[in-house]
């Protein structure tokens, strides 16, 4: 059982999960590969106090760096979803269950590249997380649509629960050859359906499923947690990065603007502190209850 | 006119100030030498992501190097008070008034050294700032109580105009000797009073005054601006730093815990933003205003 998890590995979480390890606290840090953050993209970033005219792969590789030489546990990984267990959490990182008393979600900028009539369909025959729904398929027609080469992977899951896959890959470099898997290019106009969403239009045409599945490098904010308050497309957060779920704390991005390394970095801090407090706090009413 | 001054040059202010910059605003930074501030003096700061094992004095001078290379107007200074004028505010500095659209305050940890009884008798015959309340003393008996040497300029100009003064300075290498001035040493354990100021008690002597200027590095918050709304000895801030006086804005220590670099350098950036942001609304006001 860890007392924090830091989901995501930019500035934010990097910072959180740093903070809460100064503060003793059993921490772990799950992010993606940090050269698919946006920051290790940037040509120049000027504007992070200390470091003037630093590309933004050397500005990562340096915080990387200041995680690794402090020794915080860092897992590459993706989270799938967080379940509230009363008083903790469990998390589904690539289908391997952790628990935690407190989670930080620095899950960057949440994308807003929904299909067309995908966000209808959410929980009606469009799924993220092919572990988590997989089983609801047996026997059954679906299509995949995957971001990166990360969702061969569920890929492979998933064709040994379902029937008949189309796998629209929108990367390069496929390399999926399975036998009840075919695979698909082309743009995708529309998900479509009645009740349930039952295909999708690609190009022109239409390809008929039970279910589908889209697998993203960051699972929609709103998706990872149930119940967690949004607020215009940004995690609801309070001065001190608490949430609207106690234990559940958010920092950088994933909270709203200004999209910036500095506001990352800061908020981080105070969410790592905060749970630090949080955690420390509980350990007390626990002496108490002994 | 400026379109934002900076009150403070420890990270948050050198953060918000070169953000100002960045977005092209005609901007000031007036504070300290950087020697004076609190991180100048630690021994070691391992938490601000990118930096690992550092001296505060060399992130210090990392940091200040950042706004010189970046040519942010900087003034070394202190600044007594601040007065709305309308739609500008009138910036008190070492005598010098200076006006600006917009202004940050981040002037740090609030010293909560007040004297016993000082509290009470503040705008009631203690006062912070010679050039301010000078006047009200003429041909009177005054103490001045002064932090450090930049106050011998306060004392001396008060010499010209009080009758006589008792000068107690808290710091070492006094050098005042002026014929009106008595320099005193001693514990000060109290302002006391009626209804205004009538002297302090030292050691276990008491003095005589009509009123008595307490000049420190830092002016209290809550004396820097009037109307401006403090809970619990910090300022009031929203998550974009907004006070509740539009148009002035706070970030670092002086808005609350933590006290931490990254917090500061992150709510720098807010504010420095934030006020940029503001300026350009007034721009365009403006304009439709013609």
């Amino acid at each position: 059982m860890y007392d924090i998890i830091v989901i995501g590995s930019g500035p934010a979480g990097l910072s959180a999960g740093m903070n809460a390890c100064v503060r003793n606290k059993k921490v772990k840090i799950i992010g993606n590969n940090i050269k698919s953050s946006y920051l290790y993209k940037a040509e120049n970033v000027d504007n992070y106090l200390g470091f003037k005219n630093i590309t933004g792969k050397k500005m990562m590789e340096k915080f990387f760096k200041h995680i690794q030489d402090m020794e915080v546990e860092y897992q590459e990984g993706k989270v799938d979803e967080i379940y509230s267990m009363g008083d903790f959490f469990s998390i589904n990182a690539n289908n391997d269950f952790i628990d935690a008393k407190s989670i930080i979600i620095a899950t960057g900028l949440a994308k807003n590249n929904f299909f067309k009539g995908e966000e209808e369909y959410i929980g009606k025959g469009v799924s993220y997380c092919a572990t988590c729904d997989g089983n609801l398929y047996r026997g059954k027609n679906i299509i995949i649509i995957g971001e990166s080469k990360e969702c061969e992977e569920d890929v492979k899951f998933l064709s040994e629960i379902a029937k008949n896959i189309v796998f629209i890959p929108k990367y390069k470099n496929v390399k999926v050859d399975i036998e009840n898997v075919e695979i698909k290019k082309g743009n995708i106009k529309e998900i479509v359906g009645e009740d349930f969403a039952n295909g999708i239009i690609i190009d022109k045409d239409k390809i008929d499923a039970d279910g589908i599945f889209i697998i993203r490098n960051t699972v929609p904010i709103a998706k990872l947690i149930d119940g967690l308050e949004i607020e215009k497309n940004s995690i609801k957060v309070n001065r001190f990065m608490e949430t609207n779920i106690k234990g559940v704390f958010a920092a950088g991005d994933c909270t709203g603007r200004p999209f910036q390394v500095a506001k990352a970095v800061g908020e981080g801090l105070i969410a790592g502190l905060q749970a630090s407090t949080y955690i420390s706090k509980l350990e007390v009413k626990k002496m108490e209850v002994i």
